[in-house]
């Protein structure tokens, strides 16, 4: 069974229930979910995983720090998560805070590591923004994350 | 008297309004604000204003081709825009649609062109998002856009 | 046999010849390469292939106007391009340049799209950047690009 | 007399050599340069500066683990940093590698801070970067990066 790491870090709650409705989407697809909270991660998860899906609040447009040091250590995997599945989530204060570049930085990060990442032409086109609490259609966007970033890992594994 | 030029494009008129409220901004500071749509607008326009603000509707997450057709044409004036004050702004369709990165899109074109770009620490930073018509919020980050260029370039003339 | 457009913009022929090289790491695939300029691609074109590759030379950070125009008018087939694989490159005058934010403009456009990025570990990690002529580095860079979009395109047919 | 905060962070010593030739663009401008390592620095060193430039090596596209903490820690001063210049640079092991998303990332926390970014129509648009140990065009950059953020830092001032 393709294993999907959902990495996040959370201090107000938002993120975290983020991820919990990417899991649902993950296990949708016949995928199982890992999920950790960021400071627990380390760079040996995201080798293990087929799929890797990363959340943040909008920090300065950017993912907190405790995911960065993260993405720092696993450089010692360098070139093994090529071909893994990618996906990433960010709550955000306000619109237009910050959210998109937050996911576009988690998403570049994933590039450098070879890793592939599948966009939507539904809604968060990048992936789920959310403004303070997880409404409906951020629900309905962070689901949809989590099973199109675990079918696309059970078709490259 | 500082000129500021706003340039826009606008298919449903959103992006119209939210020019209009740039304006108000732009004028509140002491500058005379000079509109012109894309289609209409020329490098020219560009050299002879103190600060440019551009605003755009969010087609793929990056401006439309007729803003960067203006951007393209501009270079016969490269070097010659250094300096000046810049800004931009978007409306878009949903939240997370891409509007940040068209507005990212617009400042990268300026800071090659050697223009000085003012960001802000309140609500839409990088510059005003408007998810459909413009509504208070919006309203309120255009004119703070306009008059925040508007300053600078007073400052830098 | 699955076909991957490889469309381009090019002045100075340096993004032309990237362009040639792409397409044989596209063959080397076992995929059809289908080579278009600009100006005479349309979004049917993009509708039709299994990979869609795109580049251009670096005009203020981002791709030139005919390439945004194209990105425009694939509108129409939005919703209908979710699934495909794609890849982008650039040329530039200089390091620095603006070269990689062309590259991510593109990969922003097809990520909305719904389609899907492979990144690499190794080198231009978002996509092959030309300095001036292709040299010995970009023509690996761009046969690598080629190859791994065709490779995904294929995997995902 | 203006002060500009110059905050690196460096393993290699490369950044640690781009963030001198900062130093002297500073202080040919008139100001003060000081300089501080990211795990010594803290907000408190943002807030009492006229100008802030950050420089990082490239890890995955985005500013070191180090350089993202010291931004985090920021908020606590945030709104008061408005209306000073900023600037960024990053050294990095190839080109394309990462190196312009890097000093973006950087340039987009201090537009959420409100702060005043200069671009330049002459070479590395966004803010120098190094591939490998800073060469001559390198050290050009670096110098010109601390003039235009001084000489802005006192404009504003």
């Amino acid at each position: 069974m393709v294993k999907v790491l959902i990495v996040f870090f959370s201090r107000s709650g938002n993120t975290a229930k983020m991820a919990e409705l990417v899991k649902q989407g993950v296990e949708s697809a016949g995928a199982e979910a890992v999920m950790k909270e960021a400071e627990e991660a380390t760079a040996d998860d995201m080798l293990n995983a087929g799929g890797i899906i990363m959340g943040s609040p909008t920090y300065y447009g950017l993912p907190a720090a405790e995911i960065k040091q993260l993405l720092d250590e696993s450089v010692r995997h360098h070139g093994k998560l090529e071909g893994k599945a990618g996906g990433a989530f960010s709550s955000a204060a306000n619109i237009g805070g910050g959210n998109e570049t937050t996911i576009m930085a988690i998403l570049q990060a994933m590039l450098i590591h070879g890793m592939v990442i599948p966009g939507t032409s539904k809604g968060d086109h990048y992936g789920p923004v959310s403004i303070g609490a997880p409404d409906g259609r951020v629900e309905k966007q962070c689901v949809a994350l989590g099973k199109r970033v675990a079918e696309l890992a059970i078709k490259l594994s």
